[in-house]
């Protein structure tokens, strides 16, 4: 066993190399020229409202978060222990959920740090040394968010494991994620696009002045907002599932297999970040060269590193009476990697500028933003039917690989660790994943500054381009955050339930959906994400017409600002703030219901009702995030389909109907279709905990 | 056993009695005077266009019918019979089969010939002799309808139950009138979007005619459409769920209790149906009266003489063994009522005119058609939380009621028969809801032939009264549908259930949510409301383009038609014409998905995977159905509150912004949502009969 703890402080050891291989890249991006004191200047003004806004948004999160550490802590004197368990709860828990809650906060600033200290610099690398310079600039930037959230997840769980050697206590640490998590994608969700719609509605539509005019006082706000909402929303998002699945595959792990169980995940996320980490070298462009061609690149080595490492783990892992297993758990972890490359391509397929689905909405802008919006909720709908039958594939492929290779009376349960596999086989490419996801926002905050700084025309080219890749690059992203959490739900709740037998002392815990409280569950769980998807979609309505509003009080009252006459400055720090303040202020509430229904139904209605819930919403909720992201992806490019010159171009009615087609799907693809993610995992946390504390059926 | 085989000749008696109380209606209808040659022509145009569609959308279903019913006989000789049991395929059940389907063709055509030639008849009313006969009118002409529908169902069900005597066999009855249902739902709600758009986006936007106005060539189409979707798709979709509850509620019965079990809720449809009766002869208005009470006193004296009549027959049914369930039961009818009501008052809170929600998305509108937009999507999304929470307590309630006082011993079991029972009281009202909602087009074709004949404009204010009443009866009968689907759908599972239970000779059949196959299958089926959601969407946008088309080819091609010059007339056949065809062949690509999606999982995947399939369908396919009509009906009256002077009224640019989200709402509310319910329960009838035949787990 000694000689076996050493395992998990490799696995310790690969999380601290990934932190300072991103802080050592962090160093080496600030020390690249900014540019022109314009630069600079509007360089800063985006990190600044960016940090105001973290500082805001983890300030108004504290007295939340003691509330919960006094709870986890408190929780212990009231529950009975069962003889020879742990409980979930206690000061062991209560400091796990302290600790996840603060790294998600870390990789939260550290990546945001990267991301908007390096616009001006891939700007200026554009000007001064060209597109593989600043795709180098800009994907590095990228690189120190995605190794900062796989680094810091794997470091959380291993050296807490080290410490307190019981994945269940732990699990609090994934909650403490998954809660920030939560408040990170709403409130980053509503700024973004409060800020987006605010600069869109105003400055392009009723101003006619072109995207990143400095004259248009949300501006600034708009880039904070790709900030806030794409790399730091994005990255707690995925630091959630990190930490969620490595700690449900762990603790199932542990009840079928003992220590091979739990060491086994936290060393796939071990080979995952080395192969994210030799994979980020082989993403390189020439001067004429394809930037999503090079990203490609990356994916694929990372992947096939951690296929191969994982192939030659599995075997030395799984031996004695487990051996049959090893190739199963392998296929399991295979058939997640599979997952991820086919979610994205279903993505780009949905979604992607100049494909028949998206040329179909803009053909309908023809006759109208009507016929636009109503083709556009019918993609977004069709979008999700091929998904789902992948996820099941994925579902069924997993449990019979793990539970075909298992010994016949062992078959159902073994098979169960598989699932759990599969979406630790997604997640270990997370590094490579946020990398890429996050290298976006930095191209489009460069073509921004290179706009206000007014760099040459060509620059701008080149950022595009750049930009352009960051768009796709975004949408595979937004399609591997579902799928997994699709997975990591499904493993939290075999892990719930695995949680629930032994706390009820069963020979198994049967969720049969003919009885009335599992359909009761399954009801009410459905109904969940379209309670928070409303309350989110109109928290972005509300704040993008506080945005609105002070855009155009600017327009008024500030003599000479929408002539462009010099020395009529736009006051921006307003319009940061009150996206932010709305953003704060907004996430409040779909808080509340995302954290306290698993807890109503649990403790009111019982462990069946909240096994049928924790299905309802898994099941509803990935619907919806497909939904929302494929339809909003889609009427997006659609937009820019016709803005490329078809149907009229700019300026042209199919062109204004397809505006309003954009504009409906910002909220659904930036706000509400993402908070389905933390949402499905948060109840999958809690409800871990809540398992062995439920005192009825 | 004879003298009890006598009460289901009492329960095929009340079901002759509703028949021919509805045709001597419809015959003193005829009767009354039809007004000026003018108003004959129009309405006879529409009855024509609705009778054309009836018989070419049936026309079109003879094939698919036969191809079922040759299965369905032929299929006997693939599997293998039980010792002891029936199959659900032979003759007997094709035969059900085809009955089915004709009664459900029977209703449609005795309620659209009562609907379509009551508009003129109405309108003549309202201009001679006032209000009061207006209502009188119109409500009988409903009335036909709702009684053809509940009369039919329990006509139907109850002689093939006394020829056969086994209520797995008719449930083939129920599966003839669910695919005609899926058909006529799908079919009406693409001919009467396509119509509604097509009229609206060239007549009102465009041209800026109003509406009803007899140069708009689809103006006839649209009235054509307001029957063929409100009347013939409502009323096949309640005689569906009508059939399958009851057919459902036997089942379970017989294996629970026997005779009484089958007989009791045959006799509950009776009392609805005499109930209903009754109600119809208290919808009375004085002149300046409120007809919205009238229909409000007709379904409380329906409800309540429902309630009562229950309460002796349980008493009287179950007696011995069963007595003490008997006010369990009773309960459960009951629990069935309340949600009838509940949830008509929660569809009104959401989208009536002037309620906060719709306030709100009228006060977004002045910010341009997409926060219009992204509001109705919030409230409709919104919508769905607290009847998914009302269906969930309905659930437990019903278990709750009948398995409390069953012996401890059953008390799983019995309470099982509690939702179907629920299901069954929510039904028993179907006669009067289909009536009330039958009654609002007739009144809004009414009004159209007013405008059209040029009648003085104090009778179109009479006529936009009922009209008003019609909208708020079609919006509780729309809730009522999808309320009595989720809980039609709930038996039909109980009762597949059963049935696999049986076939493969278990104990219990165990739909556990952590088996793979479950988990699989509940994907599946989840996704599936979102694809044929698509499928409708994308059937009403592409309609829609062909008859926008149309009617803008008519107003350029035909000289002085659109400045009204006497001797130009509209070539209004062509336009019902092009809606007809659309939707006729649009309908079937949706139709093959809820055919064959349960029959390909049943047979590939297995009678867990089903379960599972079901289950998730039921539970998004319910959220959707919601989440669409509600979003629907809040744009629709979103728009209405501007027209009322609010906001700058008629014309102004918020009015504008809310036509876009009326639009939008158009095929959501009258094609794609109610589309879910006969999907829904297609598959739960389909599954009721594949249950015996699946030969895995």
């Amino acid at each position: 066993m000694e000689q076996n703890m050493m395992l998990a402080y490799y696995a310790a050891g690969a999380g601290a190399l990934a932190l300072l291989f991103a802080l050592f890249t962090l160093a080496s991006i600030l020390k690249e020229d900014m540019g022109t004191p314009k630069m600079r200047e509007i360089s800063e003004a985006v990190h600044e409202g960016a940090m105001a806004y973290l500082n805001r948004q983890y300030k108004t999160l504290i007295p939340f978060a003691l509330i919960i550490f006094v709870l986890l802590w408190a929780a212990q004197y009231f529950v009975e222990q069962q003889p020879g368990s742990h409980l979930p709860v206690g000061p062991a828990s209560a400091i796990s959920f302290l600790v996840g809650a603060c790294l998600s906060a870390v990789a939260g600033y550290l990546g945001m740090t990267s991301t908007t200290k390096s616009n001006a610099r891939t700007a200026e690398a554009a000007r001064s040394h060209g597109l593989a310079k600043a795709l180098n600039v800009s994907f590095r930037a990228g690189a120190v968010m995605g190794l900062s959230v796989a680094g810091l997840g794997l470091l959380g769980v291993s050296v807490l494991y080290i410490i307190f050697g019981n994945p269940l206590i732990i699990n609090s640490f994934a909650f403490g994620a998954s809660a920030i998590a939560f408040f990170a994608r709403v409130g980053g969700g509503i700024y973004t696009k409060a800020a987006d719609v605010g600069a869109d509605l105003v400055g392009k539509v009723e101003a006619g002045i072109p995207e990143d005019d400095p004259r248009n006082p949300a501006v600034i706000a708009d880039n904070v907002g790709d900030n806030v909402g794409d790399t730091a929303g994005m990255g707690a998002d995925l630091f959630e599932s990190y930490a969620a699945t490595t700690i449900a595959a762990m603790l199932i792990g542990n009840t079928l297999f003992g220590f091979p169980g739990i060491i086994f995940p936290l060393l796939v996320g071990a080979i995952g970040i080395v192969a994210a980490i030799i994979g980020t070298f082989f993403v390189r462009t020439s001067e004429d060269g394809n930037p999503q061609a090079a990203l490609n690149v990356g994916l694929w080595v990372t992947n096939i590193l951690t296929a191969a490492g994982t192939f030659f783990l599995a075997k030395a892992i799984f031996v004695g009476e487990t051996a049959a297993i090893a190739t199963g758990v392998f296929m399991a972890v295979l058939a997640g990697l599979i997952v991820n490359v086919a979610v994205g391509y279903l993505t780009e397929l949905y979604t992607g500028t100049g494909k028949p689905s998206v040329t179909r909405i803009a053909e309908a802008s023809k006759s109208g933003p009507a016929t636009n919006v109503i083709h556009g909720l019918a993609v977004g709908m069709e979008s999700t039917f091929i998904p789902m039958l992948v996820f099941a594939g994925a579902i069924y492929f997993a449990f019979w690989s793990v539970g075909s290779a298992a010994p016949a009376d062992k078959a159902g349960l073994w098979a169960i660790y598989g699932i759990a596999m599969a979406a630790m086989g997604m997640l270990s490419s997370a590094g490579m994943v946020v990398a890429m996801d996050s290298f976006g926002p930095v191209a489009d905050n460069a073509g921004g500054i290179a706009e206000m700084a007014e760099l040459p025309p060509e620059v701008r080219v080149k950022t595009d381009k750049l930009d352009a890749v960051g768009n796709t690059t975004a949408a595979i992203a937004k399609g591997f955050a579902i799928g997994s959490a699709a997975l990591t739900a499904l493993a939290l709740f075999s892990a719930y339930v695995d949680g629930v037998k032994h706390k009820f002392g069963l020979e198994e815990f049967v969720v049969n959906m003919t009885e009335p409280m599992v359909l009761v569950g399954i009801f009410i769980g459905g109904a969940v994400p379209f309670l928070v998807g409303s309350q989110t979609m109109r928290a972005v309505g509300e704040a993008a017409y506080g945005m609105v509003e002070e855009v155009r009080r600017q327009f008024r009252e500030i003599p000479g600002l929408l002539e462009g006459k010099p020395g009529a400055k736009a006051d921006y720090a307003r319009c940061v703030d009150i996206a932010t303040r709305s953003a704060i202020s907004k996430m409040i509430a779909p808080g509340i219901v995302a954290v306290t229904a698993p807890v109503l139904v649990g403790f009111l209605l019982g462990a069946k009702a909240l096994a049928g819930f924790l299905g309802g919403l898994t099941t509803v909720g990935v619907l919806l995030a497909l939904f929302l992201a494929n339809a909003g992806g889609a009427w997006d490019n659609a937009k820019k389909w016709i803005e490329q010159g078809n149907l009229g171009g700019k300026k042209s009615e199919p062109h204004k109907a397809a505006v309003v087609g954009d504009t409906v799907g910002d909220p659904c693809k930036d706000t509400s279709g993402p908070a389905m993610n933390p949402l499905i995992k948060v109840a999958g946390t809690i409800s871990l905990i809540l398992g062995p504390l439920l005192t009825r059926l």
